[in-house]
């Protein structure tokens, strides 16, 4: 099969080197390159000068086989990605007619004037392949000479990541001996050091398929990647690997999809055994009802959510009485119980889970520190309490806690089925 | 003053060049040293590789004045920042006795038993300034060379931001000449080319102070940065420019403090006016009061959300009527009217805010598209409602959703505030 090739990321873009923006494309890249099984030693962020481009993409040129160019091909004076690719390589350039046509087209479908410089846009080097841009007006270019290869691409991620999809993907695996091909195996509830003891027999014994642990809020995500010479023989190596990880981790592993998230794995199971589900949420605000909408056409399934941040909406939402909150305070097993309960009761929810906890910087005592987490779990009259302890900021407290309660809800609804389904066998 | 120094921004970490994580450090770095008027062209990510870590350290040391380096000081064989750093220095590392007795404090107060490889943090280059990091392990270094500066970072942000706001900042700013100052007016409710557009000369006719806008989700951020010798000059340089931003965008300022968000300004505004809020969120789902809850100790001021996602909910908790529902559909100004009435009427809050739209990336019609949003809002019995049209994906939408909703309630409020003041003087 031979070593791997080798890529170089470089973003392109002031507003980057201003802090502006995040550099999210070059995550984003990296995490693709890395499952195609490209090498990765370097990535640079340049700003829109035609001196420096050029200097940065001959370094690249110098120790990559592969430059995955973002950013700099719009209208304006200022981008200049594709004239600084083009003089390192010696390419003139001319006009495309067919992106001409598209970017005419893309402006009349929108009704939109077309201004002057936007002709720029359907100038591409000599000899390359012009990949197209349905999402916007800049077309993507690869260049190729002396066995390296340049690849430009938009830098708004909504038209870079389709084409780099469409377009860009097979272009590199056409590039390698054989084909990639890579499965994920999705984890909850298990902590990432403990995860990653949990295969290190595996990812050291491995080199074809390689195992790679991802760690997420609340989530560890092991990618399982394989080279054959063709893709079914790539699936072969990596469907017994899979096999085994899913042995290893049990209900833990939520999914093995790549479009599948904790929060549609728990949205899923919740409409495959028809249940519905309300939140009561106190130090995450609302931030576990948000994450759970982030699952489209969700409203066949979640009720309604209640934010008692305060005391007394806990009392007048969720009927929690004084006595309670005053013997046990509002972060307590106790409490988190009867918000679950306290849900069901109002909203008559087959599902509802509650959050109470102490997100900080203030608040914390001796007895209950900041990050010390009760949530609440109730499937159909039976009631789960787990406690937490996250350690961070504010914000990380709150994203955990919000991962750690799509973890229970789902532990906890599996569990419920598994006793219906042993009880209806046991008559 | 002298043309501006130029640092470069090197991020370490085979995790950064595989995805696994996104490099908000460079980020963060690339807009604070924006701020303190340094010129940034170029940002590099390198691995944990001692042979490539000499090479980006050379190549920026050969183009840059500073070198900001985070990441790689931990205590894993991996972590080589340091070592590559001091080979390429030609300097030797000696046991630093304050940082190893720090590491020993360290895991004392926490109970944890100190493991061998921890002391080679303690470790550092010969002849370099110790900085201290009292969030984590490694301290931080800088060293000196020819006039070029060296500085080693942390990679963890918890630990990186601190040691750069208290230690290096004061570095910094002693090496250039004079002092830099900046302040950012921070403006919601105005849309980014707008902004620019009234700022335009003034942008293009100063150069002490400069100014820069930032467009964030909802928000421009204009900063305006002096440099003159003392403090007192620069900040001579930049208030008469602040007041004159202040002036053209009025009440759409909502801050001139750096540690002020468009949350807190709203809870601030809330809390002065004695004002209660409650928020009843469709699209949104829970993102809103989320949000608010980003605020510490907000229970004071914020009693309840209510998320109503279905229909049925909207119906149950903010008593919105089916024919309502059926006569205007859920996503209407009627219905987001109601939802705010409901709101105030169930829970007795002066403030009530409501969010209902279409966030995608089905659902949507001709006549209402995908991105169409109506926000309500209720202030002490009078409402105000707001149409507004977003593009992009479903969290795009729904982000854009929450900060206008914000946008809109600072608008009622202190129209409730002006009203009320001026009603008391006529009497």
């Amino acid at each position: 099969m031979g070593g791997s090739m080798v890529v170089e990321l470089i973003s392109v873009g002031t507003e980057i080197l201003l802090g502006n923006i995040v550099n999210t494309n070059a995550a984003y890249l990296a995490e693709q390159c890395a499952g195609l099984g490209l090498s990765c030693y370097y990535q640079d962020v340049v700003g829109d000068n035609e001196e420096r481009l050029c200097a940065v993409i001959r370094t690249a040129l110098s120790r990559a086989d592969i430059l995955l160019i973002s950013g700099g091909l719009g209208p304006t004076q200022d981008d200049l990605t594709k004239e600084a690719a083009a003089k390192v390589l010696e390419r003139s350039l001319y006009l495309h007619e067919e992106s001409r046509a598209a970017l005419q087209a893309y402006f009349e479908k929108r009704g939109l004037e077309i201004t002057d410089n936007n002709w720029k846009q359907a100038m591409v080097p000599e000899g390359c392949i012009v990949l197209d841009n349905p999402n916007g007006t800049a077309p993507g270019i690869i260049m190729e000479k002396d066995g390296k290869h340049i690849i430009l691409m938009p830098g708004p991620p909504n038209e870079m990541i389709p084409m780099f999809e469409t377009s860009v993907v097979p272009y590199l695996n056409g590039l390698q001996s054989g084909v990639i091909f890579s499965q994920t195996v999705k984890i909850c509830g298990v902590g990432e050091s403990k995860a990653e003891s949990m295969v290190k027999d595996l990812i050291d014994s491995q080199s074809n398929p390689t195992i790679a642990t991802y760690a997420k809020t609340g989530e560890v995500h092991l990618r399982v990647t394989a080279r054959a010479e063709n893709e079914k023989e790539a699936k072969k190596l990596v469907k017994p690997v899979v096999k085994d990880l899913k042995g290893r981790f049990g209900s833990s592993v939520y999914t093995t999809e790549d479009d599948v998230t904790l929060e549609t794995a728990v949205v899923d199971l919740l409409r495959a055994n028809h249940l519905s589900l309300v939140t009561a949420e106190s130090c995450t605000g609302g931030a576990l009802a948000a994450r759970i909408v982030n699952v489209a056409g969700v409203s066949d399934v979640f009720k309604a959510g209640y934010v008692t941040y305060s005391n007394k909406s806990k009392r007048r939402l969720l009927g929690i009485k004084k006595s309670m909150l005053l013997k046990h305070g509002a972060v307590s097993k106790e409490v988190a119980r009867e918000m679950a309960k306290g849900a069901a009761v109002f909203s008559k929810a087959d599902v509802t889970v509650s959050v109470t906890g102490i997100a900080g910087p203030d608040g914390g005592t001796e007895e209950k520190p900041v990050g010390l987490v009760y949530i609440g779990c109730s499937v159909c009259g039976k009631v789960t309490i787990k406690e937490c302890r996250f350690s961070g900021s504010r914000a990380k407290i709150r994203e955990n806690t919000v991962s750690a309660a799509l973890a229970l809800l789902r532990e906890c609804i599996l569990q419920y089925c598994s006793e219906v389904t042993f009880g209806s066998k046991e008559k």
